[in-house]
């Protein structure tokens, strides 16, 4: 396996956006993806980023990417959130997964976190069986609840 | 009911951290918090914090508390996370709950994030019947995956 893994820059939001759309689909979720390249550069470079995008490059080419930010643990203290890891579908079963991931574990391990943390689809057998066999922790007991801008705004207009 | 919300300083850490506390051992964890009062006013204080906690005050004293923070959904884009919401026992159903839960939403509103997520365990069921009838969304089919910092490191020395 040949490649390089760099941090994105401005430049790379369009790969990097057709990595996050191609994971949607994936997910089932084709029009999931409200967010733009501009959203992206925002709110990924600068000075103060939001989060930080790791892409895998294979001759040259932008095959795969995978998007952290800290988030703070009210029992661990500072943690990092692994939000996306995803490789583009021909350059799957090459190891650019597993070298990501590989990736954002020694980049929490320098970060000095206590806890590295994401989420995962029941159905999505070979990420879970990976993510086991990497010795991480499976808590099913807990349900992700949201609230999207529409059921907000519904919420904030009926305590008005 | 009387109270005032306002945002935590440092001198209310304190508080915050029995508040954390206390809602662990509601949790079962009650041996799950590694966290300080150093660690709350690092990363909940200064210029570039990690989070922003809100208090609720009756008649002077810290009764409950709501600790958010910002993230990047790579669907939406900015949204804030609701890490813990908890009112002290004895201060329970008096709306205190609801009041910081308002104040999140609106705050998440002031901000103009695109989402609002946290999670609830599978059998805290008031919780859950509150948050359904705020309109909020339930995801059943993601679940969490974490690695801690003795299983980070088990997973770096193996790939080492």
């Amino acid at each position: 396996m040949n490649h390089l893994i760099r941090k994105a820059q401005a430049k790379d939001m369009s790969d990097v956006l057709a990595l996050i759309t191609e994971l949607a689909v994936f997910e089932n979720e084709p029009n999931a993806v409200n967010i733009s390249i501009d959203t992206l550069i925002t709110h990924g470079t600068g000075s103060n980023p939001l989060f930080t995008c790791f892409v895998i490059e294979h001759e040259g080419e932008i095959v795969g990417m995978a998007l952290v930010y800290y988030r703070f643990s009210t029992w661990e203290g500072k943690s990092l959130h692994l939000e996306d890891l995803i490789v583009s579908k021909k350059y799957r079963g090459k190891g650019y997964g597993k070298a990501l991931y590989n990736e954002v574990m020694r980049y929490a391990k320098s970060q000095n976190v206590n806890r590295v943390e994401w989420v995962v689809l029941d159905w999505n057998t070979d990420a879970i069986s990976f993510y086991e066999n990497s010795g991480a922790l499976f808590l099913k007991d807990w349900h992700l609840v949201q609230m999207n801008k529409e059921r907000l705004q519904k919420y904030i207009d009926s305590i008005s």
